[in-house]
């Protein structure tokens, strides 16, 4: 059965992985299965036969036989589930890798994504600069209470999961906002991630999309 | 073995039921399981031994056994897993139902908070009001979609499930900003969800809460 996903046609971070995508793509590496990717463009994801995969015109989606999934964090959950490597076995450190799940969506991931979006939705408006700090220190109280459970293990509850690869890519994306560093842990924590031989290989394979579509655009 | 959660100590709604709690109150009533409620205040969620059980410092918390869980989602989730009644049977069905717990909490939610928080957070400063209608288009522009995708259905997927539950929630919480009358369908979406007889008994558990502590501090 193939397995289908989809991703933007044209990377809006340059290649760096910041794209939903990415955490599919991962999850895929770790646990062994081969995946095509169909890339989309911005216009494409809001026209019908993208809206009927995924209500809210994003990416990614999931194809695979007669199923369709969109979100990411369902998404890796529906693989982590069906294959071995991203959960353990015991019933409830499985159940508290999924909460990680939950809360680097729920929890951690909002107040990044306000601040990383604040320049794209007012940019112009005269509060921008001074939203910043307020913007910034909703992500460090997030951090800090992360930091702060982390201490000095390598992940946030046992053995690797589904929980850190969702949480490392949270992470990955206060990337330039000049938080991340003042919290070590949490930056070798995601040093750490983004080490496995899964997360390189879907690294790479999300660039190759960027490098292609710069070499077509004629920018290097 | 005895389910207990947490709650706010003082409801800050009056009582109407938009505290995460009401999520984990609603399943545990739809799988017919009891349960035993821990009220915490609001300077006892920042200390030690409730940051112990959750790391953000907020409630809901899920204790059964040796099993500690927090986040709504990840609790949910989990009862859903191991009762009957919030997850349809056939896999591929499944795991649509659990991609609409994470749209509701990752993709509809994020905006609203951002609404519902906002006077609290920046209500003092001079954008506040010119950054409402921001604000609201982002709501609208998920609603509309959402509306889109539901059409004249009862639920979202099928028969109701942990997603509906998850998103009627979190649609709960535009509550008296005047957006949700404008989508009908997700209006009665709403309306159908508040009148499952599960979601009136722990609608009802929740209010006791806010009715006893405002007997206890003079206020009706």
């Amino acid at each position: 059965m193939t397995t289908t996903i989809t991703a933007f046609e044209r990377s809006p971070d340059g290649g760096q992985g910041l794209a939903r995508d990415m955490r599919v793509r991962w999850a895929l590496e770790e646990v062994g299965q081969p995946y095509d990717v169909r890339l989309v463009s911005f216009g494409g994801m809001k026209q019908p036969a993208h809206l009927a995969l995924h209500p809210f015109g994003q990416i990614p989606t999931f194809e695979a036989g007669d199923l369709v999934l969109f979100e990411s964090g369902a998404i890796v959950l529906h693989l982590a589930e069906r294959h071995e490597g991203l959960l353990p076995k015991d019933a409830n450190a499985r159940a508290r890798a999924i909460a990680w799940m939950f809360a680097a969506l729920n929890t951690v991931e909002p107040p990044i994504v306000e601040r990383e979006q604040a320049p794209y939705v007012e940019g112009d408006k005269p509060w921008h600069k001074e939203r910043q700090p307020l913007l910034e220190s909703r992500i460090r109280e997030r951090l800090g209470q992360l930091s702060n459970r982390l201490g000095d293990a390598d992940w946030l509850d046992g053995a690797f999961s589904a929980g850190d690869l969702m949480m490392v890519m949270v992470l990955r994306r206060t990337d330039g906002m000049g938080v991340l560093e003042d919290f070590p842990n949490l930056a070798a924590y995601v040093a750490r991630g983004e080490a496995r031989p899964a997360y390189r290989r879907a690294f790479a394979a999300q660039r190759a999309v960027f490098t292609a579509s710069a070499a077509t655009s004629g920018h290097a």
